[in-house]
């Protein structure tokens, strides 16, 4: 039994929070990228719940998936909608911010605050545009390294992510082994399949065929807004499930206002239309085709199988897949888990029963969150912190 | 055994074949459309193979799917590519020309040849556009029957085709069940998912974003290429299966020529837009908006439960689909076989090992010529045809 008073800190969340700013990287060195390129100065866009306690020993990255920011949880101030992972992140919930120092900050290549193709160019004092470099998964953990660094953090208690968000918790076990202590990938693929691939390069295609596009230098002008729109429209249809789509709309037909002739008529039409219209107010197009070539380059046994990339992580891995996401579908999770074993690594793995689709892994907050809750309570006593 | 000779025409398929036209619905009275309008003339293409008995007991309509024609055997003099369905019609594949007379037409709204919004508009002397009138499956259908009337058949033998084709197959069962003895629906369904609208939602809504499509006026001017690639690209991903994709693609990188930062690099990248510009060079972008709008909008069990459509039916039925199609999952081909069995139809039920996704109804010609030349067989006896 918790107290009326726990209960109300519980579900205050972590009330009002701001977006703060790391800049580095500046001239002449810069930041080297996989690519071999140099990008400088780089601003990363970050938010922290909790608080850092003195050994620094419970602190918590979460890593964002592509629509995602740097606002995890919380309320902007005058903002009615909560950070994209709110359900997960606060007093009492499974990230609990009574306990843990939680971090989230918006990639590289990002179009929230972070450095990204929308940012200044500081050799032209234009945006870069195309002029942007081609970036990685690994940059993006690359700079959130260095984020963790400035904020003074050696050792991460765990390292959490769903979809893209995953991809970069796979990268921080591979990368920085000796730098995290638990990760938990959800959803996600150690590279993407050629159906994964193809869907991104349907909407990149999309947004590239809109004349506005103008090969990437449409800032100050007329944005690609059709071609972002239905990017965004195939990818909804991808998170979604049949059955989902199913129960959620049926064949329900919803008129508004004229109808012309292919006006979008079926409920699933218009819930589509408002989504791809409400993303390109909010997101940059050459942001969508940034972060999703980086993923579909993604792989991480590109070199070597899979098991051997692990093969010096000592950290404990939560593996989370959901029955009804057909985009990363849970075959992609057990071969993770698989090469864990193989390696060595102390890997568990849950298939949650869910009719979300890849969403799910946004949605079924109460399935995922008695699942982290578990697994960071024996993170803390295997390294016997908290004790 | 067969001699060298029969082996030689089985070999030789069809041969040689001619597209015919028919039109009617002359001014004043047209054509009545399900929408109430009135469209007038109507000219058919279709092309037949084999010979009509002197009973017009052995004729077999094939009924095409989205991005099919009346083209389905055989080669038109100078082409190097057969009919669509080439490998299922011919003397001695399962629609055998020997016995049979195949009969396949262009479907109303279609674009080779049939009258659709690419046609001259006899009231301005102008492509159609949009004011080329919404058309349903019911009506493809009814164009239909004419041309059958027209061909002087009473009764078919049996009508077939896939996706789209199955759906025509399905409405031949329910508006004309005394003019069919037997009707294979395949890799179809009695009324689109949301799943299905909204992929095909995704594909019209490219195909107006583009600048060029100019509110379906384009004709004569630059034609909306673009939107058109990306629709078929979405398309594509839906008809192929994930296994297929990655048995087909893997994650094969295929550079050719200057590498821009988004160019299409993966091998499924370039297959997807090689495929989407092929599909520009026969294809009109309105008839894609018209056709797939069909599609979404049919809906045998809108007003009574699916059985109580098939109740007059005395045709015997085949229903087949394939096991890795999950854009028109099996589920939906065992609710029409479900609704038959309750209305007492005579009908068969047969699902498809195969990887090929939904594309597997144009490319388990095996499997499925086994399965139709023995359900072929038992129309012929069940109805006392050709003894």
């Amino acid at each position: 039994m918790c107290t009326e008073e726990e209960q109300a800190t519980d579900q205050a969340g972590v009330g009002i929070v701001e977006t703060k700013y790391f800049t580095f990287a500046f001239s002449p060195d810069k930041f080297l990228l996989e690519s071999g390129e140099r990008l400088g100065p780089i601003t990363v866009s970050y938010e922290t719940y909790g608080s850092l306690n003195p050994d620094k020993s419970n602190a918590i990255l979460i890593c964002h998936a592509l629509s995602g920011d740097a606002h995890a949880a919380g309320f902007h101030q005058g903002d009615y909608n909560p950070g994209w992972w709110d359900n997960m992140i606060g007093p009492g919930k499974c990230f609990d911010t009574n306990r843990y120092f939680v971090i989230c900050s918006n990639v590289l290549g990002g179009c929230k605050g972070s450095t990204g193709p929308s940012s200044i160019n500081p050799q032209n004092g234009r945006p870069y545009g195309l002029d942007f470099p081609i970036i990685s998964i690994k940059d993006m953990v690359n700079v959130q390294r260095r984020l963790i660094d400035h904020l003074g953090i050696d050792v991460l208690l765990s390292v959490a992510g769903g979809s893209m968000g995953g991809m970069q918790v796979l990268e921080w076990m591979t990368a920085y082994p000796g730098r995290i202590l638990s990760a938990i990938p959800i959803a996600t693929s150690a590279g993407h399949s050629p159906q994964q691939i193809a869907f991104n390069e349907a909407g990149r295609q999309a947004i590239m065929a809109d004349s506005d596009w103008k090969s990437g230098y449409y800032y100050g002008g007329s944005l690609p807004l059709r071609g972002l729109s239905v990017a965004r429209m195939i990818g909804h249809v991808t998170y979604m499930s049949d059955k989902s789509m199913n129960e959620k709309f049926g064949r329900q037909i919803r008129r508004c206002g004229r109808a012309d002739k292919f006006s979008s008529d079926f409920e699933v039409e218009r819930y589509l239309k408002d989504r791809g219209e409400g993303f390109c107010k909010r997101f940059d197009a050459n942001t969508y085709l940034y972060l999703t070539k980086a993923m579909d380059y993604f792989d991480l046994s590109r070199e070597n199988p899979l098991h051997e990339v692990f093969i010096n992580l000592t950290a404990k891995v939560l593996v989370i897949a959901f029955k009804s996401d057909w985009l990363y579908p849970s075959y992609q999770s057990r071969q993770i888990v698989k090469a864990c074993k193989i390696a060595g690594v102390d890997a568990a793995y849950c298939e949650i029963e869910s009719t979300y689709g890849h969403d799910a892994f946004l949605l079924e907050s109460e399935n995922e969150s008695y699942l982290v809750e578990h697994f960071l309570k024996q993170v803390l006593f295997k390294n016997g912190i908290g004790r």
